[in-house]
């Protein structure tokens, strides 16, 4: 069983995690969330998101967040941004690195952002040339990769031909999501070994909720594809809006367990992870009282 | 990524499953579990232990189901046997196969059976020997072979040199047992690959836990090894007296559906498991209350 010696875990509970809780976590606790997952050895963390904040009421304080977090040198703070005006308050922010998110299915790009597929690249195009100018480095995001709420099935040839228009245009990793939580191992061993093999050189990562208990079985096919990097939520958090009761994205503590378990070194202090986990449980029971 | 194009799944929930939650299920609606998992497909299920009733007063109730199930053909219901005594009481209920469990762990089997790991494989040869002749199939279980409550780290040679005896004593299948729920993938890969290695022929199953988020990693590495058998608890009944709060079996609906999404063929209606899940869960619930 071939596995890459070491993975970067970038983790994406303050962004993906909260946006999807029913509970608005204030200011100072997701700076401190932030902060102790530095502490814990992150070296990059989604931090927010500079959606409109009647979109998602839980992130509209992505500035303040930004105003009271450490950035010390090695760490990469990452922030969402859906158009031009999100970039505009990205950089005003000094974000290191912005992500770009793009459905594989024409439908779920429309109910999530309101825009045609063509419209959102266009769009990204303008983002990331700008963000070589600025020195801000850009992520992109391939939404539901591995399966649509609303089409169902989605073609792999559509997987790889907008990882392709992102990495062309100048992204520093495209992540493969599986943002409803449908993937199956067999399905993440291919679609990952036919975007590295029709995009040579492309820095790949994957994203997976844990839907089904299928997340951590996913992150091992993908290993073996070739994947070393993967998002993950502290604690699991986030949920999924299209199957009520559904574990989120996949827990950090748990991909970072394994990893450590199959001797894959990812700098991260599972400890610590473990303690801020707990921490962020009892903040959110106490919110959702 | 190379997997077998079938797989029988065993169903263990009623026996290790029931035995493990602290409430006692009524001996009519354990058979109807039973009957139940029997309709939707399953022709291996863990029916009942003869253990003796004050160590696991939860299936005390052994004889008493296994008259209230039914028995098609192809159907074959087991029950684990601790010793002769338990043996006996097997053979009068009409039972097709017993499992007997050995631990790779000195310690875990005296706390498990105050009996040394010799005196186990010592019984347990007399008693193949005498179900060979009852026409009886025996499983061999090893548990604790991927790691130990007690002694933590578990020789591989040591699960190697129990699985080649209980495979030498007649045993039709031998069951590598993640009893605490502490294997990973990459571990899972070479203990199974080892075994396969060292006693060429053996019938291999395996048995994992979701005690953190990596029951189905391990059925994936597993299954890249060549393991084409596994057990798994509907609901994921059951859990780990040594891991509070952590879950039990890989749950049986988790398994089937991550097994239908790769096309690997188990003959099991999901569709139904889940039916048979959610309705024990229920019966479940009302007994906690």
């Amino acid at each position: 069983m071939k596995l890459p010696a070491q993975v970067t875990v970038v983790e994406v509970g303050p962004r993906d995690g909260l946006q999807n809780e029913p509970f608005f976590l204030e200011t100072g606790l997701k700076a401190e969330l932030i902060n102790c997952l530095i502490e814990a050895g992150f070296k990059r963390i989604e931090a927010t998101s500079f959606v409109r904040p009647e979109w998602i009421p839980q992130l509209r304080d992505a500035e303040e967040v930004l105003k009271l977090v450490g950035r010390p040198p090695g760490v990469r703070l990452s922030a969402l941004v859906p158009n031009l005006k999100g970039y505009q308050r990205a950089v005003s922010s000094g974000i290191a690195e912005i992500n770009m998110v793009v459905s594989a299915s024409e439908l779920h790009n429309r109910k999530n952002v309101n825009r045609s597929i063509e419209e959102s690249l266009r769009d990204f195009a303008r983002i990331a040339g700008a963000a070589r100018g600025d020195g801000i480095l850009v992520r992109g995001s391939v939404a539901v990769s591995f399966g649509c709420p609303y089409q169902g099935g989605v073609d792999p040839g559509k997987v790889i031909g907008l990882a392709s228009a992102l990495w062309d245009m100048g992204c520093c990793e495209v992540v493969l999501a599986d943002t409803i939580g449908c993937a199956n191992p067999v399905q993440v061993y291919r679609v990952v070994s036919a975007v590295l093999e029709k995009i040579p050189g492309i820095c790949l990562a994957a994203h997976f909720h844990d839907t089904r208990g299928m997340g951590l079985a996913n992150v091992l096919a993908a290993l073996q594809a070739g994947v070393a990097v993967f998002d993950s939520s502290i604690g699991g958090l986030g949920g999924c809006p299209y199957a009520p009761g559904a574990p989120g994205n996949i827990a950090t503590e748990d991909l970072v367990n394994m990893l450590a378990a199959m001797d894959v070194e990812t700098g991260i202090d599972l400890t610590r992870v473990i303690k801020c986990a707990d921490r962020l449980q009892r903040k959110g029971e106490k919110r959702l009282r």
